[in-house]
Order: structure tokens, then C-alpha cells, then sequence
């Protein structure tokens, strides 16, 4: 394969085919554009869950065991913040906090986010680029029957148990693109767009969400890998808000909820069943295995997504 | 003894005294009114050292092998924000930063460092009043042949290896005492001024240095514990400070830089010939062992400290 490739990523999911993708492609053919919608300010802090991921991810410092942060993590000072009566409901750890320290220390002295991101990123080794979707605030938020709530108070604090009717990104329609991510919309070798495995309404559509994205991407290959598995999600809301939306829980329903932008769906062994409809709405599928437990998990499912580029053509 | 006891104290030494007087006197008997001098802003906290010391110590959770901070400290979220390439001179324990990032977000919301420390010395159970000396920012610095230097910067980044030719404490003459060390001085009752045995120009000085407090505490009786024990100082800088600024290391230099304001000087029983030294020139002396490795040595000591209360008249 030639040509850039553009991936899209939300968390933990999407940040283990980022790492396949780091993995089979040179720094120079592959930018990471990463949700930043999950972002928030706490502590004094701006934590971005998604980009430390998929730094933490292709970093290798990931925790493997608890799917989750930092590996050999240790949670002192949150210990400390809460016996002293301070806001304890989003766990952070302290090496996660040693990064969110640095991050601050960065933002505060006038870097953007991808500034801050590409100097933690140079840091721990990574040469790929890993680029938040925006530097400006993009806030992810839900309607429920308690009002909107901002995504980590949702996610974290309520446990995703408050059903959702509505998901909605603040600042989404004034925010610009980063300029690595506009950088990499506008090459001439563009490729493809490779959309990660991770959940369409909360961790991609953000991405979508800003100016000029879904028009730049409709005129390229979209291919997405499912985060469903066997009718469900791994990891994370994703069964649950589909449901409350109204979606039945299926690889088609979630083709359909990308639409038109979408070319190809690489749905799981354990789904299919799915692909003949798939096929039937006009979209090209490939079944595979989509769960990702290792690194040659990682790297053969990037591979076969790379491998769809030159075979996908546009729609329409 | 009846009365009310106001303690000066600066960090590990003094904390040590802070304790014991806490054990031998009730809550409202005591006010111990702590140095902020050494206080200075990093990575986005207010970091107040000697506040941190008598609080962790009066809780219990000092670490008394290390001889400071907190125990069973971590260094995990230091590890990676050095690893980040963040400023790592500054060894910040994980639970420390518990403390650090709780007593931000209150300053953040608008509570003074008076308001903030009364909430987070409550939450470890702390009984007594700790106090700091100031709401407003002291700054300690230090003329050094580099010029002007920040007190952690000489203390902790050049690990007091510049020598000294004078001190300053910038911020101190704008300053008002705290509103509880305000109070405790203008108590009727207060029946005495105790100096802990933290250093002198560096601990004590910035409390000194606050607009009316040399001459409201010049009415009362005062009594230092000398921070020297054998002619040198069990811990920091004293003895080279001194020598720096053209002292002889000993209780006779060390009582002469208090000057009139001292009334009685408890030294260590390693030091007892400098009893008459003292006596000689006017003062009270008392002779005891001032090293306090336990609680029993904390108690004891400050039993005897309390015991001279009565027994001192104001000189002049």
C-alpha cells in the first residue's frame, strides 16, 4: 500500500489497531487523530482520556491486565485527596498524573494540545503522530432525564447508568480541526480513512462533528472496524446507548448510523451473520477477527485493513 | 500553667516540638503559627513545606526514618513527569500531591491558605489550631554570588550549596499575619511565645518579619528551643548559614540574633557549657536533651519548655 492513511480513535479500543497501525506502517504514512471530546478540566488538570490511550498504547506503558491507564500504576495520591475530603470520583493514578501534570505545565505556558501532545509523544519514544482532532474545546455531552451531563460525569461518576436520549458536542461547531489533522485532510496522497474500533456516538462522531470533516472525508475510502462483537461491545457503553437511542444493537445499524461516509465495515467472526446485510445496504464487508488481545492480534488486523484501501471504492 | 501558648515553628525540627506541645496542651490552649516563607508555586500548586510538615507531623504521618514527608510515600507521578521531561528538581511524593493538588482546587475556589489549611488539618483528625503565618505571599530568598535566589531553589535545586550573604523575605512587609495568628496575639491571655527549634534566619525570621509582631511578642515572655545540638544543627543549613554570615555556630550567636526579643534559651545537654555563655549575657538558659527521636522526647520536652513559662520574667 501507498498513500497516507488517516486513522481516527477514540480510546482503548481504538487505540489497540492504533497500535497495529503504528506497527505496519512507516511514521511518515499514518497520522492517529484522536478524540478530544472526552476532555475535561479537574483538579486544575485538563485530562484527555483518549489521546493518553493511545499514547499509553503505543508507548507500550498501557495496562494490559486492567484494560485501562498506566501499567504498575498506584493510586497514592487520590488516596491522600480523598482521605483530606477532596473530589474523588475520577480515579486518577499516579503516573497518570505525573503526565496530566506535565500536560498542564505545557498548556499553561501557552502550548496548544498538540504541541503538548507531540512533545509528550516525542518523549516516551513514539514517531508516529498522534494528533488531537482539535486544539480547541470540543465537550462531549449527554441528555438524560436528569438534564445534560458533561461525558466524564456520565462515564466516571454516574457509571454510564443514566439513560441517554441525546449526545451532543459543545464547541464542536466553532472548533477548528488540528492542524496536523487539517495537514493530513488536505495531502494529495491521502489514502484512506481508517475509523478505529471505538464507539461511533461518543469517541468518532466528535471527530465528525468539526468543520469541514465529513464533507473532506465523504470523497475518501471510510473503513471502520466494529466495536461490536458478537452483538455487543467489549468495553464501555456502547450496547447500552444504542439501545436507549433507539438502534437495535447490530453491525447494520451502526453501517447505518455512519451512512453515506462509510464505505466498508470489518465486523468479527462471532457477527458473520451480518455481513450479507451489510452487503445488501451496499457496503463492502470483511469478516475477521476483530478482537485485539496481543500484539499480532494488533498487527494482522491492521494489515487486513490496509490491505481493503486499494479494493475500496468510493460510493456514489 | 494556665494561659494560652503561641508556637513559632518552621518545618521537620519545629514540628517535632509543634507535636509534643499538642500532646501536653488542649486545643484551645495553643496556637502554633507556621512559616509560609518557604512556600513557593509549582506545577501549578502552592506548595507550603513547613505547613506540610507540622500538619503531616500532628497527623501521624510524617515519615520518621526518612526524617520528611509523608510515609509510605510513593514517587510514581515524579517518575513519569520526569520521564516527560517536566522539572523534576522538586521531588513531589505521590501522597504529598494528594495534599498539593486538594489545597489548589480550594485556593482555586476563592479559600485562603488560612481557610484551606483549617479544612485539610481537620480532615487528619488535627485538633489544634495550625496556622500559617501569613494569608498573603512571603517569598524567603537568598543573596547568593549568582544573585538573588528563590528559597527552593537554593534549598532543594542547589541543595544549599551557594553561599549566603544575606536573606530577604520578599512580600513580608505587605503582609498581615493570618487572621487565627492575629488573634492569638491579641489574646489577654497569652501567656507566652515559644520558638521551635526550626533555623532561625530562615524559618523563624519570616514570621519576625511581619508588619507588628516583633513588638507585640517583645511584651510577652519568649522561649526558644535552639535548633543546635553538639555546636551544629541535627538537620538543613544552620550551621554553614551561619557561618556564612559571619557567625560563630553557637547558642550565643544564635541568642544574639534574636536579640532583646529572647528571654530564655533551652539548649541541648551537649551544649551545656554554653549555659553561662548565655547567662552571661542576661538571658535564661535551661539545659535538657532537645532531640526528640520519639514521642515520649516530644512530650518531655515540651513539658519542660511549659514548665519555664511561669518562671520567665520580660526582660527591660
Amino acid at each position: 500500500m501507498t498513500g497516507h492513511i488517516l486513522a481516527l480513535s477514540g480510546g482503548v479500543g481504538g487505540a489497540k489497531l492504533a497500535a497495529g497501525l503504528c506497527a505496519v506502517l512507516p511514521p511518515e504514512q499514518l497520522t492517529i487523530a484522536v478524540n478530544t471530546g472526552d476532555d475535561f478540566e479537574h483538579l486544575g488538570l485538563t485530562i484527555c482520556p483518549d489521546l493518553d490511550s493511545v499514547t499509553y498504547a503505543l508507548a507500550g506503558l498501557n495496562d494490559t491486565v486492567r484494560g485501562w491507564g498506566v501499567a504498575d500504576e498506584t493510586w497514592q495520591a487520590m488516596g491522600m485527596l480523598s482521605r483530606l475530603g477532596g473530589p474523588d470520583w475520577f480515579n486518577l493514578g499516579d503516573r497518570d498524573l505525573g503526565l496530566h501534570l506535565t500536560r498542564a505545565m505545557h498548556l499553561r505556558a501557552g502550548d496548544t494540545l498538540s504541541q503538548v501532545t507531540a512533545k509528550l509523544t516525542a518523549q516516551l519514544g513514539i514517531t508516529h503522530r498522534v494528533v488531537p482532532m482539535s486544539d480547541d474545546p470540543v465537550r462531549t455531552q449527554v441528555q438524560t432525564d436528569g438534564g445534560w451531563l458533561d461525558f466524564q460525569h456520565y462515564f466516571v461518576r454516574e457509571q454510564c447508568r443514566p439513560e441517554v436520549r441525546e449526545v451532543r458536542f459543545a464547541g464542536a461547531a466553532e472548533a477548528q480541526p488540528s492542524p496536523d489533522l487539517a495537514e493530513a485532510l488536505s495531502r494529495p496522497d491521502l489514502a484512506a480513512v481508517v475509523i478505529c474500533p471505538s464507539n461511533p456516538w461518543l469517541s468518532v462522531d466528535p471527530i465528525l462533528a468539526l468543520p469541514g470533516i465529513r464533507d473532506r472525508i465523504a470523497r475518501l475510502p471510510v473503513i471502520a472496524v466494529s466495536p461490536l462483537v458478537g452483538g455487543t461491545a467489549l468495553k464501555g457503553p456502547l450496547a447500552k446507548l444504542m439501545a436507549e437511542l433507539g438502534q437495535p444493537v447490530s453491525n447494520p445499524a451502526l453501517a447505518a448510523h455512519y451512512g453515506e461516509l462509510l464505505d466498508h465495515l470489518v465486523i468479527d467472526e462471532t457477527d458473520a451473520a451480518d455481513a450479507a446485510l451489510l452487503r445488501d445496504a451496499g457496503l463492502c464487508a470483511t469478516v475477521t477477527q476483530t478482537v485485539m488481545r496481543e500484539a499480532a492480534d494488533r498487527e494482522k488486523l491492521a494489515q487486513e485493513v490496509l490491505a481493503l484501501v486499494g479494493g475500496v471504492d468510493r460510493q456514489g
